[in-house]
């Protein structure tokens, strides 16, 4: 699997992966049901193994929706971002002293 | 420049990146100066258009320090990456439909 170069890249990552899924369709600016469902399905295939789907990717959506306006803007896809990384600190926290890049 | 492949690897890299150099000296859970220094210099190339150091460098640290023991702990640090991402997305919103990868 190819490597990240920089941190500069994954960061721009994070935030134009949010953009790209964004304009597919309806508001450019949010992520609809159908673009978070893709954007997880295809950008965090870890999920998969999760079984995210049907009432439980509707309780997912309704706990990033935090305005409940059915749809999930920058902010909330911010804070889950922000969730994940806690959840991989706390994975490979205890990780030999050179963690292989993921 | 390599891509990057999902999400999942670029938000490994901000955890591991943060992980890496936290383990060069010291305590092994938060960034020195010297460690920051190095972090920002590597990963974050295009930092250096910007000129940060000297006296900028240690206003920048008491900026990311917020409980002023002199080092970055890992909320410090999602909470500049936090406001780096804000800063891409500002940038990147009014582009064209698909921006490049970084």
């Amino acid at each position: 699997m190819e490597q990240l170069r920089t941190l500069e890249q994954a960061l721009g990552e994070v935030v134009c992966t949010f953009q790209r899924y964004c304009r597919k369709e309806g508001d450019r600016n949010t992520l609809s049901k159908a673009e978070l469902r893709s954007l997880l399905q295809n950008e965090l295939p870890s999920l998969q193994t999760l079984q995210i789907k049907g009432r439980a990717f509707e309780e997912m959506l309704t706990l990033l929706d935090t305005d409940q306006d059915g749809e999930v803007n920058f902010e909330e896809y911010i804070r889950f971002v922000a969730a994940a990384f806690t959840f991989f600190h706390l994975y490979f926290r205890d990780a030999p002293v050179v963690q292989p890049r993921v």
